[in-house]
């Protein structure tokens, strides 16, 4: 068997909002086997000079209004406007990073953008971040330690290194046997690049 | 009846080579009437500091690879790489408003198209142009007279113009009952809403 499919995201992207909520089960639908692996996009796009809605408010406004569409056509409840962008950025992928090498990735990241998305609280702050960590089965005062540590920031930023050396540029993206996707607007063709060479198919 | 779906495109854009190829057969399916108007997408993206793939290496590898991905996706005859970006942006799409308003435009854009990513001839520079004007029935001679004409250039601001006062700020776009959407991605989503339209329900 081929490698699992890499999900490259941060929370505090908007458009990663779609991805981290209808992945699980796409993927489980289509037998696909995925690795949540948080990274810093932030920092990646600051270096590239690439903060795609940052001073450009017709672009932002016209994401709001796309991403409230999505979520109304796949069925997920939002209620916008939410606080953005994030003060806390760091320290909620700073957790995401720390879950993903401890397995509970997904059930963090999915009650961190509920929380924010729908509850109008910042994800990366408190009371969102404590809430989804108990939320992913875990003890705040454990994981808060920890990932606030020197180790902690240094397994986001090798995650962030990681996917610097692949040449990610954005939340989300989705690496299947080194090819690219980015774009919530990519998962289905994602997964199904993945199928296939699960099913021992050329992509 | 609403007004029919506006599709504002600017030849030059890459991913707008998908739309280009693409809309017609699904409007045609659900029944759709589609008012092509071509605008200066780069003068507003100039004014607006956001050129998304100048100076970004690693993005703009990305887009050819995905489009090259997205055009076999549908069918669509690619040989990359390309010439970019135009030489010839702005004469390219001053034919294109000037077809608009005569009702070729579509053959024109598709050929146009077509000379680029097919047989790499850069769109609005010859042997391309004429090439585009005559398979859509018109004489070059006359029509590149009109295009560099002052009335050419102007039909041209026009309708940039009213683009920019929608709040267009990027190719291809979709505007359905003042409702925007942006990117090849989101064709369907625009022929759709403009078809619940057309129906008499609400978007």
């Amino acid at each position: 068997m081929p490698a699992p499919l890499d999900f490259w995201f941060s929370i505090g992207s908007p458009y990663t909002f779609l991805a981290v909520m209808r992945l699980s089960e796409i993927a489980e639908r289509a037998a696909v086997e995925v690795r949540w692996r948080a990274f810093d996009a932030r920092a990646i796009q600051v270096e590239a000079n690439d903060a795609p809605f940052a001073d450009r408010p017709l672009k932002a406004t016209y994401m709001w209004r796309d991403i409230e569409r999505q979520a109304a056509r796949f069925g997920l409840t939002v209620r916008l406007p939410i606080p953005y962008p994030l003060a806390e950025f760091e320290r909620a992928n700073r957790v995401a990073a720390l879950a993903a090498g401890e397995g509970w990735c997904p059930a963090y990241a999915i009650a961190s953008y509920r929380h924010w998305f729908v509850d109008r609280e910042p994800a990366g702050g408190e009371p969102n971040l404590s809430a989804s960590i108990r939320e992913a089965g875990q003890d705040p005062a454990r994981v808060l330690g920890l990932a606030n540590s020197e180790a902690g920031i240094a397994t986001l930023d090798a995650a962030t290194n990681e996917a610097r050396e692949i040449g990610i540029f954005g939340s989300p993206s989705f690496v299947a046997d080194g090819e690219l996707f980015w774009g919530h607007d990519r998962l289905e063709d994602a997964i199904a690049w993945q199928h296939n060479l699960d099913q021992g198919n050329p992509g």
